[in-house]
């Protein structure tokens, strides 16, 4: 059942055991948020420092991020090249991140190219939603972007590619709901599914349910 | 300076800025596990659903799970496979975890391959990570293993490939060092280090840094 009193920033009813730890228990792929909410210095620091202190193969960090706050001109370029789709709720965000993982060895040979590296940037990522959410914060990712414009836009280098998008802001009340279009009203509130843990948990053979499971 | 009161299993001095929520601050890559704590089928189940509840692209949940528990044929089937090094520290460890991700529609094509599959399995890794950490436990992740005698062993379809390695359970006491060779104690305690943020924290242009990191 729906909790229509929930701003459609919400999913509901949560879907999460309670077994889980908060952090993870309300993370939420929220789709419309706070327009008046700004994201100062300290707060971008200590996000950026989650993904910093995330583990790498080899201590590799084959991460990047370009960042751009909502009235800047990176975060301008960045919303001409997001989906048309994306381009309706993303900006309402105070943050865009494009996340880059690193392809190949760079021209000087400083950095070994890994074949973790977009493993890696996942836990980068999932790290930087973790403490964001400890701030009250919540992030929705994305692939909804023209890459290619992207990578012109802000002059990657061919060893760098340019992988997700990360909307990061303050979840928005019920009173923002109403600049939102229909569509994104509904879709923020399509309840969450997941398969079962004995599809991917496996013991003994790939495909056999981990024993723990079926005790 | 080391604090040699603390385990092997700690990392000191701690290097994460205050500003991270604890359960990243404090999360480290553990070596040397308490032999004796068991990890019992509620809290599997709770670092499993960590990773059930990580965001993925369309909702693919591209990751897959083999569970080894001390003692348990999983887990020295996989202790076998592990590199000669990581068979030193790794079995300390309740439990070894080898992970997966599809990288190819399968034969019934139930399963859409996504090209985010390592990314979101990357996140998945992380958010067991943070659960872990949640419930008092750490994690070492590791990719020194034979892939290939893994594959074979737990029987992995083409459409999965084994991915990653993942060491979990209660970081070791002072006591628990004896039974370690000096090189594993060395390394646990290795201080950890990090690129600063504006090497991969860019705004404008790759490689610009973020005005709010100079400003």
């Amino acid at each position: 059942m729906t909790d229509v009193t929930a701003g459609s920033g919400r999913h509901t009813p949560p879907a999460q055991p309670e077994s889980l730890t908060p952090l993870l228990r309300d993370r939420e792929s929220v789709m419309v948020y706070d327009r008046s909410h700004v994201l100062g210095p300290d707060a971008l620091r200590a996000i950026l420092e989650a993904a910093r202190w995330s583990p790498s193969a080899g201590n590799s960090q084959p991460w990047g991020f370009i960042v751009g706050l909502r009235g800047d001109d990176t975060h301008a370029a960045m919303v001409d090249v997001l989906s048309s789709a994306n381009q309706v709720w993303a900006p309402s965000a105070s943050a865009i991140i494009l996340t880059l993982h690193q392809v190949a060895t760079d021209e000087d040979h400083e950095l070994a190219y890994s074949d973790y590296a977009m493993f890696d940037l996942g836990q980068a990522v999932a790290h930087i939603t973790v403490q964001a959410r400890s701030m009250g914060l919540q992030v929705r990712q994305f692939g909804g972007f023209d890459h290619l414009a992207a990578t012109e836009r802000f002059a990657v280098p061919p060893h760098w590619a340019v992988t997700t998008g990360i909307a990061l802001g303050l979840p928005a009340g019920p009173d923002d709901d109403a600049e939102m279009p229909e569509w994104v009203r509904t879709r923020a509130r399509l309840p969450r599914s997941r398969l079962p843990l004995e599809a991917f948990v496996h013991s003994g053979k790939f495909g056999h349910p981990a024993d723990f499971l079926t005790d």
